[in-house]
């Protein structure tokens, strides 16, 4: 190899989900040397069953895993679930980095080398239903490895279409909640009575639309027991006697909904400055703006928000697994 | 007329929603001589535009018009929408059949006579949304027309798509909570992620599908504000860890979603037999007995159960109108 060569990766590390395949190339340091995506998430395979899978890696990581052979190759997400690759049965609360690492399955990549992937986790308590991620543990992970302040306690949220509230304790997810917002907000939109009134497109980030999604955050924080299903109705009721125009219904609804989930995610949780609990939020910004401006009409400010804390998160999983041993040092 | 000849009629009521025409002959006692329907709901006319409900008309009462001509007809129901035949302005709250007497709209039926169409009624609390109804006033009229003792004070629960609870003051509607309970778990069932694991189609009646059922009450009851969001998720979690057979999932958010209505409206409308305000259920048998058995969870009995008090209430609201004068004595 010249000096121009890229330097040796140390772990191919796979956040693969429902409708996307993301691979990073990662230094001994735990840093991302070159990322690629493609659009085979597990619903979305090239062929059915296990060649899929083989198909969809080998599409992305063929030329990287013929370049270096032996790399280890470690897998976090929808494909460790009963419609993945192979099921990696979910590890309970309290689990932390180590905790997954132990409970892992194997699968032959079809290119030579084994992909260790991680478990998702439950949540179980005695006095409810039990709640499950896949995914987000490893977002979490990764989350406290760049920043191992909040091991000791906080309130970590991953909004999306289904949202994860999750308490950190001792540096190991205690417990956790999912909220399905983003799914509830999507299928109103389109298969219910509201979706004639709020078809139109709204406009962004106008005065108007920020005054509908507080007016709904509002209403979610009045709520009582039992109201969403009458809230809902309010999209309806506000539209047909003007007193909101239909441009902004639809972010009426979304703020009535993400109230909703911030109200008792926040209850159950328990983020906030004042307890000294910190409040992290993660997620892509365009869903992220929203909740920081819901958590605002609430008086909540978040102590931090991270993009995407997979890679590190499946680093930290290497390393735990004793696949990946670390190094301050630049590798090559 | 010979001695077997159908006695002279006294009014045409028209109950026109969304899906069906239904159209009672009555005599001067506020009896149903006949009944006749057919399935042009406002949103399933022969044609569009005011040719459409015409037709509509004609094909369900022609004959009766053309045997009674001068017949009166009055009308309740979305007939009187902004998408109806004519909009009738909404009456707001309190409000009783004699306020719905004085807001009516009227419309050239094509067949010689006019029709006069029912208002809806608003409740606009300053301190909340508006919510609206539109033909749940006239089965309010005929429950109280059927049983006077409820006009001192009364809780009414009207279960459906758009389910409505009503509290009742001094004969009047003195304020109302829709919940979209009915649509929630139409759209849910098809739309969302739960579709797939509630597709198989569940024991009828069977303890496990009680089981199921009660096990989404009990969640409503112990929720607190913002849950739904996350205990809808249980329905799936519920499933994928098999602590609930597949096939009674639907009954679990069945139950969920009919517990929060009942957690949410009886703590608005205050029904109870202990605080002397009697709840009432109208509607039909198959959905009443899931209300009476999630009402049962709870620990309510309901004071009474209406099936079809439309006709009824039209026929107050005739009286009330000037249109027809009542009497004791059978007419004919």
């Amino acid at each position: 190899m010249n000096s121009n060569a890229v330097p040796e990766p140390a772990l191919l590390a796979l956040d693969w989900g429902i409708s996307s395949l993301r691979a990073f190339l990662m230094d001994r340091r735990g840093k991302v040397m070159v990322q690629r995506a493609n659009d085979h998430g597990i619903q979305n395979l090239p062929e059915q069953g296990v060649r899929g899978f083989e198909l969809a890696f080998a599409e992305l990581c063929g030329e990287w895993m013929g370049r270096w052979p032996g790399l280890p190759v470690v897998a976090g997400g929808m494909v460790g679930s009963a419609q993945g690759w192979k099921e990696a049965p979910y590890v309970v609360c309290p689990a932390d980095t180590q905790v997954l690492a132990t409970c892992t399955v194997s699968v032959d990549s079809g290119l030579g080398v084994p992909i260790l992937i991680a478990p998702g986790v439950m949540y179980d308590p005695a006095d409810a239903a039990p709640d499950v991620m896949r995914g987000e543990e490893i977002q979490i992970s990764g989350a406290l490895a760049e920043r191992p302040e909040w091991s000791a306690q906080a309130c970590m949220a991953l909004p999306g279409t289904h949202s994860k509230w999750v308490r950190i304790e001792d540096g190991r997810i205690e417990r956790f909640a999912t909220y399905m917002t983003g799914e509830l907000f999507a299928v109103l939109s389109r298969h219910s009575i509201l979706a004639r009134l709020i078809s139109e497109p709204g406009p962004i980030n106008s005065g108007e639309a920020n005054a509908a999604f507080v007016k709904g955050i509002e209403a979610a924080k009045e709520s009582r027991p039992g109201d969403l299903p009458h809230q809902l109705f309010a999209t309806r009721s506000l539209g047909l006697t003007h007193r909101l125009p239909n441009s902004v219904l639809k972010n009426y609804l979304s703020g009535l909904l993400i109230g909703h989930e911030l109200v008792s995610g926040l209850s159950r949780m328990g983020g906030s400055l004042a307890s000294g609990t910190p409040l992290v939020l993660i997620g892509e910004a365009a869903l992220i703006q929203h909740y920081v401006r819901g958590l605002g009409a609430l008086g909540v400010k978040p102590a931090a928000w991270l993009e995407n804390t997979a890679p590190q998160g499946l680093f930290r999983f290497a390393v735990a697994a004793g696949l990946v041993t670390p190094s301050e040092l630049a590798a090559g």
